[in-house]
C-alpha cells in the first residue's frame, strides 16, 4: 500500500525484508479516522512484523544478513522522568515506530538496530508477525500478578483478549473469556477457551457459581466499554485486580467504594518490555499461542487494502497478515 | 453517653477499664445518621481507646490483669472466600466491634481476648487512644508501596490524611498535605508537614515544580470528594498509585485512559491487619505521629455529646478524646 523506495541503512540502522505484517486494532482506528478526514494515508503503517535482515548499516556488529527478525517498535527518549524511573516502555516523548514514524507495512523496512529481536530459526515467519501482539498480552498478565490456580475473566475477545486468555492458561490460571461475537467466541472455543456471550449469559451467576461467592481473582477489561469496566469491577473477588487493556476515550464512571470496601487494585497495562517480548518468543515456539488458529487471513501486500475491508467488516476474522514478501 | 450496666467477662473475654476513647469520621456519620432520623443512638459506640485489663473470663491465660491494652476491633468469621484467601480483616462478615456491635464509650467494655492488644508501660494512654487511626494510617501507606525518597500528595487533612503523611514521613518519603480548612493546615504546619490550600493554590503547578514535571509516586485520596480523586488521577507519575483511602458514596468518573497510558495503579485500603497494630504502637512510642499535637481535645464521658457537637462545629478540633475513667 505504499511504493516508496525503501531507505537503505545509515550508521546504527538495520534493513529488514518484511516477511509479513500483522493489522492491528490502532492501525484500523488510524486509517478510519484518516478517511473520515478524506485525506491521504499520511505514511507506511505497521508494527507487528516478521522478516529477515537484508542490509546493516555501519557499526551494527551483532546482526548478521539473513538472520530472521522482529522488531519492537518502541524508541524512547532516555531522559524524561518515566526513562529515569527506569520505565522506559512508557516514556513521555515514546516514538512508537509504525504509528508515530514510518512502519512495517512494505517489502524493505529499514529500522535502528536497537529496535531489532532476533527470531528462533525454527519459528515460521507468520508466527514470528505474532510476537509483538502476544508480548503486549504477556505484559498485561504481568501487570495482573495473576498466579497459577487464580480465576481470571477477560472481557473483549478480539486477538489481544484471546492471547491475554492463552497466556493466562499457559501459567495454569483459569480463564474465561467472555465476547458478544459468535465467531470469535468460535475461534476462543477451537483455542480451547471457555467463552461467556454477555448477551445472553448471566455473567454474574457464572462467576458466582465458578468461583464459590467469591468472584475472580483478575479481570483483564480490553473492550473499551463502559458497560464492560462497571461489570469487571462488580466480578472481581477481595483484592482482584482489574487491568485496564482497552482504550476508554470517555472518562468512566467507577465503584470507587467497592475498591475501597474489597481492597480492589486497578492497573492500567500499555505495550510491553523486552523481558515480555522473550516470553512471547517462547509461548510462540512451544505451540501454546495456537498461532494457526489465531491467523484467519493473510493476504497479499497488493490486495491489504480489501484486508483493512475484511477486519473492519467483521465475520470469521481474527488476526490478519498481510504477505510483504516479493514473490507475493 | 451509655449507662448500661458492664458485661462481665465469660470464657475467652476479657473487660476493659476504658480509659480514653477517640471519636472518628465514622462515628460521626453513625450519629449524624442517626438524628437525621430522630431515633435513639442504638447502641454504645466508639472503636479507638486505650484502657487496663480490670478482669478476664476463664480460659484467657495469656493478658494480666492490670495491662495497658487497646484493641483491634475486627472480628472475622474465618470460613469465607475473604478469610480463606488470608484477607481476614475484609472479610464478606466482618463485624466491626463499636460499629457493628457494641463499642468503648463506656467504663467498662467487654470484649473477646482475641481482639487485645496490650500497650507498652511507657506509652501514655492519650496516645494508646491513637494506635486504632494511627494503624490505619499505616495500612495507607504499606498499601501504597510508598518507598523512602518518593514523592507522596495526601487529599484531605483530617486526622487519616495527618496521620498518612506522618506515617509516610516516618518512612522518609516527602509529603504534601491537601486540605482546605485553615484550622486543620495549622496543625499539620506545627507537626512540620508541608500543606497546600486546594481553594488558593495551583496544585498541579505545585506538583510539577515539586517533582520536575514528573508527578508524584502516590496520592492518598482521603476526602472523599469527586473533585479531589479526579485531581488525584491528573497528579500522578508514570506508575504512580492512587489510594482510595476517603468514603465515595457515589460511582466517580476517573480518567481511565489516563491509567492505562501512564500504567497508573489505584487500589483501596479498608482498616488493618495485626502488623499495622504493631508499628502504630513502635511510631506512637518513639514520637513520631505528633499525638500531643493532633489531640486538641479531650472531654469528660458526661459531656460526650458537647465533645461531638465541637468536632461537627468544625473549627480548631482535630483528633478529640473522651476521657472514660470513673475520676473524671
Ligand atoms: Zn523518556
Ligand atoms: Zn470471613
Amino acid at each position: 500500500m505504499d511504493e516508496r523506495a525503501p531507505v537503505p541503512p545509515t550508521s546504527g540502522e538495520v534493513q529488514i525484508e518484511v516477511a509479513y505484517t500483522g493489522i492491528c486494532g490502532t492501525d484500523l482506528h488510524i486509517l478510519h479516522g484518516t478517511m473520515d478526514h478524506r485525506v491521504q494515508i499520511p505514511q507506511t503503517i505497521g508494527h507487528e512484523m516478521s522478516g529477515h535482515v537484508v542490509a546493516v548499516g555501519p557499526d551494527v556488529a551483532d546482526l548478521v544478513i539473513g538472520t530472521p527478525v522482529t522488531v519492537m517498535p518502541l524508541r524512547w527518549c532516555g531522559a524524561c522522568p518515566a526513562c529515569d524511573a527506569g520505565h522506559h516502555h512508557i516514556c513521555h516523548r515514546l516514538n512508537f515506530i509504525g504509528i508515530d514514524s514510518v512502519g512495517a507495512m512494505q517489502q524493505r523496512w529499514t529500522v535502528p538496530a536497537e529496535v531489532v529481536v532476533p527470531l528462533p530459526a525454527d519459528l515460521p515467519l507468520t508466527h514470528g508477525a505474532l510476537v509483538e501482539p502476544t508480548a503486549v498480552a504477556v505484559h498485561d498478565v504481568r501487570r495482573a500478578d495473576l498466579c497459577a490456580g487464580e480465576k481470571a475473566i477477560v472481557i473483549g475477545g478480539g486477538p489481544v483478549g484471546v492471547l491475554i486468555a492463552l497466556v493466562a492458561r499457559s501459567i495454569q490460571a483459569e480463564v474465561v473469556l467472555v465476547e458478544i461475537d459468535p465467531h470469535r467466541r468460535a475461534i476462543a472455543d477451537r483455542l480451547g477457551i471457555r467463552t461467556l456471550n454477555p448477551a445472553h449469559d448471566d455473567l454474574a451467576g457464572h462467576v458466582r457459581a465458578w468461583t464459590g461467592d467469591a468472584g475472580v481473582a483478575v479481570a483483564f477489561e480490553v473492550s473499551g466499554s463502559a458497560t464492560a469496566i462497571a461489570t469487571a469491577v462488580e466480578l472481581l473477588a477481595v483484592r482482584g485486580r482489574l487491568v485496564v487493556v482497552g482504550i476508554h476515550s470517555q472518562p468512566r464512571e467507577l465503584d470507587v467504594f467497592r475498591f475501597f470496601w474489597r481492597e480492589l487494585t486497578m492497573v492500567g497495562a500499555r505495550v510491553y518490555r523486552r523481558a515480555d517480548y522473550d516470553t512471547a518468543i517462547k509461548l510462540l515456539r512451544t505451540g501454546q499461542v495456537g498461532a494457526e488458529t489465531l491467523i484467519t487471513h493473510i493476504e497479499p501486500l497488493t490486495n491489504a487494502a480489501a484486508a483493512f475491508d475484511a477486519l473492519r467488516g467483521g465475520g470469521n476474522v481474527m488476526k490478519v497478515l498481510i504477505d510483504c514478501q516479493e514473490t507475493s
